[in-house]
């Protein structure tokens, strides 16, 4: 895909993280001509930096033509409700009913389009990354959290609101796994068992201390395919990512593999039985994604295009 | 809506269910011309019973203009695969790979529209029963199997395949129920634990000889409780209907209502929380939603509009 790069108007992208908050600008996503980065803080001080990052390089750049906005969540992703690109009921408490998008709007100026991480970062990996050509997919980080973008005949799948795949149900025996997980609202959901923070409070040290032959492995490797064989049941997708900070342990990709194929036991879509390799994969763009889909959303702002269905 | 209905072509709707094939024939849905039942026998035989059927009353009636069928699965509903209309890896041994689409196609000389059975049941709610204006919902059925029709932004979900809902891992606890399920790929999923021979073979007799009281109804309504909560957090649907055989005892509904709230504890998508009586209901159109769905199929076929995203 070539371009005329240079007529092409410029785009803000943010990636609103828990922990940081990623600003990239760029006319094509594939070639970023400038970034920051700054710790998620009050929501008056983030924003103000965040600000203040696309005013300059605007001034120094281009005008900006539209931003896009990749936000964590819960956030108010859909294009039809009053509190569209509003942070909703997060444990974050000072970013509760901040609006993202309207202040965005406001003092950039331009058009904005916003969707959750998870959505933007599915994005990112079906137009530059590992499900390029595939139209069924889902892309799942395991972080701090655990959710999900849900791509379903080429479009982002949102219902009332997005999915929250992190809080679905799991099989835990008890004996073999006494954490009682770290959900707030849930305890023992997916993601209060098998999320960043659940590994180091079961085993009382970082992820990143625990080596591959560790026993936490095995039983992550189970929680995380308890959630595959759920999404392949209830999505048929062609194609699962998983990624976020704890699937950066790539010992962990064969052991999900393998107990996803115990689980399934030879029933289930083509892609899932026939092709375990390819069917659960890691992100291609790593932690680039949901930058890069955040620009994204800023490309189809522009052009009309809304991702969602 | 209305029709000059004597020039509107008549449409042949046939539900090919598990027990038996249901046809239907109208020029609108909500008018049925003529009906027919056929046990599920062996292929040759229904199959051949239910073209007599459709070629008789047309006979009487009209030429057909179209038919949709709305099928029993696992079954290739991909409008772009090869094999689209073939039913797929049934326990029904005699009928793996019977082309139902072609079949029909051929012998009757009209375009065909095939579906699953709880796809055309959510397509008949959405149109005719208790999803009326909603644009977000799944439709359930919880008889010989336990499987869903889900609408997201008006478009029937498909992934590479149909889901299989039925098929997602539950939390049991063994000394609560020492069952250890019968879905002969899993054991002890939710299909395995809450379908109606499940129930039968769990407490050794009929579901519907079990009183009210019966301790099986509050683990029945456990399940699916599971079931809802999980389908709550992988869609943000904004209703849930539940239908099917075992889902006759209206009594369910107020127990699995209650456990949907106890186990998504105040987290959750608006609907969800806000309104649980009209967030989990019964379908408004009750065993004819099957039919019903064929016949919007057959009317989709003839208008060009295919009711898959
Ligand atoms: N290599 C690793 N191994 C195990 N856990 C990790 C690793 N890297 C990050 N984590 C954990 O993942 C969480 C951070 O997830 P990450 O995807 O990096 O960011 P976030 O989800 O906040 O956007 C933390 O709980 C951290 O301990
Ligand atoms: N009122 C009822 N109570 C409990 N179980 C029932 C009831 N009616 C039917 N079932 C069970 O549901 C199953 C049949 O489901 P149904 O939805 O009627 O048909 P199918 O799923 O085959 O299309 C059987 O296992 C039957 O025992
Ligand atoms: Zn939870
Ligand atoms: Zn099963």
């Amino acid at each position: 895909m070539l371009q005329d790069t240079q007529n092409t108007p410029l785009l803000a992208g943010l990636e609103a993280g828990g922990t940081n908050f990623n600003c990239v600008l760029a006319r094509d996503p594939r070639t970023i001509l400038a970034r920051a980065r700054f710790p998620t803080e009050k929501p008056e001080r983030t924003l103000a930096k965040v600000l203040a990052f696309f005013r300059e390089e605007s001034a120094r750049l281009d005008p900006l033509g539209a931003m896009g906005i990749a936000s964590f969540g819960p956030v108010d992703n859909n294009r039809a409700s009053p509190d569209y690109g509003r942070i909703l009921n997060t444990p974050k408490r000072d970013w509760v009913h901040i609006d993202l998008l309207g202040w965005f709007r406001e003092h950039l100026g331009v058009p904005v389009n916003l969707e959750t991480d998870v959505n933007g970062a599915a994005l990112a990996e079906q137009r530059l990354g590992a499900a390029q050509g595939i139209d069924n997919f889902i892309y799942v980080t395991v972080g701090t959290g655990i959710g999900a973008g849900i791509v379903m005949g080429g479009r982002i799948i949102n219902g009332f609101t997005h999915p929250e795949v992190g809080h679905m149900r799991m099989s835990r025996d008890a004996n073999r796994d006494p954490f009682p997980g770290c959900c707030p609202f849930h305890g023992d959901c997916l993601e209060g068992l098998a999320c960043g923070p659940a590994l180091e409070l079961r085993w009382r040290r970082p992820g990143t201390e625990l080596p591959p032959a560790h026993q936490a492995w095995e039983l992550q490797a189970d929680y995380l395919a308890q959630m595959c064989a759920n999404l392949t049941y209830c999505y048929a997708p062609e194609r699962i990512i998983l990624g976020g900070g704890v699937m950066q342990n790539a010992f962990l990709f064969p052991l999900i593999r393998e107990r996803v194929q115990q689980l399934l036991n030879g029933y289930g879509p083509p892609p899932a039985l026939a092709h375990p390799d390819s069917y659960i994969v890691p992100p291609a763009l790593g932690g680039e994604s949901g930058q890069l889909g955040a620009l994204l959303l800023a490309q189809q702002q522009l052009h009309g295009n809304p991702p969602a269905a």
